[in-house]
């Protein structure tokens, strides 16, 4: 029945970039909420060192947490090697890796150049032998980049083909500062996908600038059935000024059910579950237009 | 070069649903700054009875002011044939009629059947003669009805095609309320255009779900070039509860813009006059993302 496959970021994509900190009961109350919309991923956090990102020092015992949940599963974001071993220790049951086509981004993200990313993905690949956690990579900054401006579309396209031949099991790319339009997202999706076929997966847009469901609809049309959203549009990038807002998955997963495209999920749950992350960080400025325009009149989910 | 013709229908749309009054000397200097941005036509203001809409009450002294102005086809709603000769007297370049695909929607609004409006639309051609303003018809709540929930694209097809057999020159078709999704803009801008060709020409769409870009891209690659829209999405339906926000100017610019299609407007005056008119209405909610992020580094306008 289901033909969009979402991830909600908002846990790691939105609270590393929050300004307040959600405490750990409240993340998992959310998390809990958030499991029970029929969403069928949620990335929970990131092992990063927590002295760089305060927000992300309980993922371990988010994930243990997230593990115990039905229906949903349990991703979290590794920069690297260490990153990677922790995730798997905490249980991850998907490990995604940032590989910025971006020189300049990848070295302010991760401190490494892209091609360094590459042998660290390489490597988990490796470690992971063949019962471990399914491995993500997300290019990032595929579709431009606040430090270096306009990022060619051969380095895209050469890496996300060195990270299929790393052995990731799916590539995303992700439209970290908001710079895409659905004209180079068409393009970029179909140059990937032309190379690397369905090793290419999910979409990971923002909405910076307010072309985040127009960009979703042309990776739709492009043929993407996986997409990372965040609630309230919570999110950005640290490393990357004027970066602010993840696609929002309340009004993405509106345009998809309005145009018939069913998701699995709960459009009343999913206001509850945005409540109750709004209750617990109050001062953080959430975004999205269907939390408060409401569904139309006569409305039927797809079926 | 031109390929996207926008026009603005803040003036109008905007400011006919606004908390606030803005004053008429202001008024002239937003169109003003609006007539320097490239924008092709302004929908100036609306000669409906100034006791119903106090906002509108100096649209004559405001079309006689847009005709001075350079570059710019002065816009103007009408009603009912009343409403026409006032706007004919006063000068209007393009009168355009709203009508209401949704029988509900049409008695609140202009207080007739939508066979009614038809009639009335048809006697407004004949006074015209050769020698008048352009006539539009737009297609209100083509998409849905606040009122109403569905309206069948069967009466709207309908309806487009008595405008078109009624005589006027172009045919827009309006998501009044923001129920419009994107595989519904493709089936019915597709079927309308299958009915009446080029007399098929606008799309007035609102934002009010976030849908709006999305929308506008896929009128778009429905062959649409020519689209309503409102700097800081001022605009709603005053008799449609819920119903808020044109698609936003700036963000409808910058999309077409950064797909390399050209819409002759300069981002910068685009800015400056939505300053002029967020400081002329400073307690009006505006919206857009565009006026926030700014143009991506290294960003260059189609050519």
């Amino acid at each position: 029945m289901r033909q969009i496959h979402i991830c909600e970021v908002g846990p790691r994509d939105g609270l590393q970039n929050a300004h307040q900190l959600m405490p750990t009961e409240k993340k998992k109350a959310w998390i809990k909420a958030i499991s029970e919309t029929g969403v069928e991923e949620i990335e929970v956090g990131s092992f990063v060192p927590p002295k760089l990102i305060p927000a992300m020092a309980d993922t371990a015992d988010i994930v243990a947490y997230s593990l115990t949940l039905k229906n949903i599963k349990t991703v979290a974001l590794a920069p690297n090697v260490k990153g990677f071993e922790r995730a798997v220790a905490a249980g991850a049951q998907k490990i995604t890796f940032p590989v910025s086509a971006s020189r300049q981004h990848s070295l302010a993200n991760v401190r490494m150049e892209p091609e360094q990313m590459v042998e660290q993905v390489r490597k988990c690949v490796e470690l992971r032998g063949k019962i471990g956690p399914e491995i993500e990579a997300g290019v990032s900054t595929a579709f431009g980049c606040t430090m270096q401006g306009e990022v060619p579309e051969d380095d895209v396209v050469k890496l996300a083909v060195m990270l299929a031949e790393a052995g990731v099991d799916c590539v995303a790319l992700a439209d970290t500062v908001g710079y895409a339009n659905p004209a180079q997202i068409r393009r970029v999706f179909r140059r990937v996908k032309a190379e690397i076929g369905d090793k290419l997966e999910a979409a990971h847009l923002h909405n910076t600038r307010g072309l985040g469901l127009a960009n979703a609809l042309a990776a739709y049309e492009e043929g993407v059935r996986h997409f990372d959203s965040s609630m309230g549009g919570l999110g950005g990038c640290p490393f990357a000024p004027g970066a602010s807002g993840n696609v929002i998955t309340e009004d993405l997963v509106f345009m998809f059910e309005s145009m018939g495209v069913p998701t699995g999920i709960d459009f009343g749950k999913l206001l509850e579950a945005r409540k109750l992350m709004v209750a617990s960080i109050p001062d953080e400025p959430v975004y999205g237009h269907m939390a408060l325009a409401g569904l139309p009149k006569g409305f039927r989910a797809a079926a």
